[in-house]
């Protein structure tokens, strides 16, 4: 597998699927849950935020694939995120997993202890929560750190363990930071651009899991996540030049994810390279 | 009626009403509830979002019209919506209510039910959840289809079921798509323009319903209904002139809800029918 | 203490420290996190919103200050705003509280009562929230009136409710207005500048006591809350100039947050009067 290779298999996954609207729901977190939404309805998705374990499951019947942000957990989530994340599994159908704060409170970690069992398609973290899952779920040594939202760590720490999450799942594993990687755990791609405004402001992290679970609508976890990544690579990059700050780069951002084509998506500057 | 009397009855009942604050209440979901509030604030309304049974009612007995959104059903609605709206009847409170994903899960679904009786001023949905409602509540035959918070059907084939739902509650009904229909049994508008990038973005449904029970507190259901959908499609038409995606688009949305006038809502173009 | 002491104590407070990124966490409300998370990272905080007990206790335990928020109470808040209050009153940790709508309800009010004994560190309302947590802690007379969100007083009739918040919590308070008031109880600075447009959008309180509790990371409370509303003064002043609304207000608004510098906070045009 090189680049060219790479860009043809994004080429044909997402060629004219970028347009279409696949029903692509999720349990999420109220802080960025306009801004997901707004994200994944811009590329082209059918979103839906969901709470209760009866309708969630119901979403999960219907879906195209499923979005799981742990992001604000509340006393509902205790039922609801294992009993679709069941569901998805029973079914068969992909989904991405945001462990949003991983190792922070009982709670959280339990339910991300549960999750283990279902595997999900795509993991999609900063440094510091891609350690801290891959810690939790015992495929790594060392003690998890308190879950922060913004990481402690730069994303090549985190490479390893996303390597380690990703042969466990037998998906992918998206880690985000200036440089942002990810690996099926047997090659690693290494994506470029994006901006640093996208930590001055909410929800990036959470938007871009909810287009990876967008994209797995059309490609296998892989291609999926690195479609996602490298969409908001370029976004963010172009954003950029456009805005005066982080407020006028969010409108400026949605805006480039409403004009992306599957053209821009395969050519983001990224690399690939055998996992060791 | 013709659509230049209605412009005289619209002129009449927002004139200087536009600019005013009266108080306008929510329960609502938390994925547009930051966007429904910038909506009614820039439209002059004074406004807040509710959880709880007691606050909820407490500001229904100070109201001057209420907005009930079932977006995101959390567990304490269960208890919060039907108070509120037993709440409403009782006082005689005008109140919208947003049938959001109509058809989807037992807990949705059983509130819905439960509201039958305390038959809201104002039903805003689009066309699946309008025909979802009005099967629910057996006003017309065939089964419920699963609901969906993007509509699988036109606004088209709503419109009897937008009628049948006005007749039972006595009030007006609405229904968006690429036309919007309003009735109150009795007569038909259609309103025209908008932007397919409402469509695009999250919240536009849900923001106009707030809008719609904004309105009721000036005009009675179906005056008020029509306001809101011309105001939309007017915002919405001259905002997509002015935006390079779904993101400056939404920016531009909300200040042509703040310059909003009773001349620019009354001259947003409409069609009034009888209805068969 | 005058105004040009006091714009050396805000030029040596926030020198080089509105660039830096302490962790700042909140347990805030769902309509406007999203807004109120962009300001304090758009500012330099690094932010996270909170829900359950276990974990807002565990943040508590890491953050260099808090925000507690009333917006909108939902159930487990009853578990978790008291839990979280109690540990930073334990730890010494400076926090901010906006009573938002204090008075209305009983669950919020119980909720309110209980926080008397935990002295936040800066108290930020509207007049109307001031004045009735003044009566609500007994620290004046009269009937405290139903809480609304949007003040139904002038901030100048709070400023002595304010003054005897800050005399019993050792801290400050600041009232918002169309001028702004922050006071520790022995002098209050009257802050100019700001937008009508700030009424007439949701969550610029909120975010100003997002940005409180930021400043508190760096400052003692009345140096804090002044710098926080300066900010925001400047902000607003300079935003409106630049918008054709309230939607692209906010945009402009976060990009001047964006770009704060402690000379500007030091800058913007306020007042010093000894308190009576």
């Amino acid at each position: 597998m090189n680049s060219a290779e790479m860009q043809r298999k994004i080429l044909s996954a997402m060629g004219a699927k970028w347009a279409e609207r696949p029903f692509v729901p999720s349990v999420t977190n109220y802080v960025t849950a306009g801004f997901v939404a707004d994200c994944q309805l811009a590329a082209g998705c059918s979103a839906a935020m969901l709470n209760l374990p009866d309708e969630a499951c119901e979403a999960a019947a219907m879906c195209s694939a499923f979005y799981v942000n742990l992001g604000t957990v509340v006393p509902v989530y205790e039922k609801t995120i294992p009993a679709v994340c069941e569901k998805l599994s029973e079914l068969g159908k992909p989904w991405a997993l945001d462990p949003v704060a991983a190792g922070l409170g009982e709670t959280r970690t339990k339910l991300l202890l549960g999750l283990k069992k279902h595997k999900p398609s795509i993991i999609r973290g900063n440094a510091s929560e891609i350690i801290n899952l891959a810690r939790l779920w015992e495929l790594r040594d060392g003690d998890f750190s308190c879950g922060m939202v913004d990481s402690s760590n730069a994303a090549e720490d985190a490479v390893d363990s996303a390597v380690l999450l990703a042969r466990y799942t037998g998906g992918a594993a998206a880690v985000s930071g200036s440089i942002d990687y990810v690996t099926d755990g047997i090659v690693t791609a290494a994506s470029y651009g994006g901006s640093p405004l996208m930590g001055r402001g909410t929800g990036y992290g959470c938007a871009l899991g909810g287009i990876a679970a967008f994209c797995l609508a059309f490609a296998e976890p892989f291609t999926a996540a690195l479609c996602a990544v490298n969409a908001f690579n370029y976004a963010g990059k172009r954003a950029e030049k456009k805005c005066a700050g982080t407020g006028s780069f969010r409108s400026a951002f949605i805006d480039e994810l409403f004009c992306m084509t599957a053209e821009k998506i395969a050519h983001n500057p990224f690399e690939i390279a055998e996992c060791q």
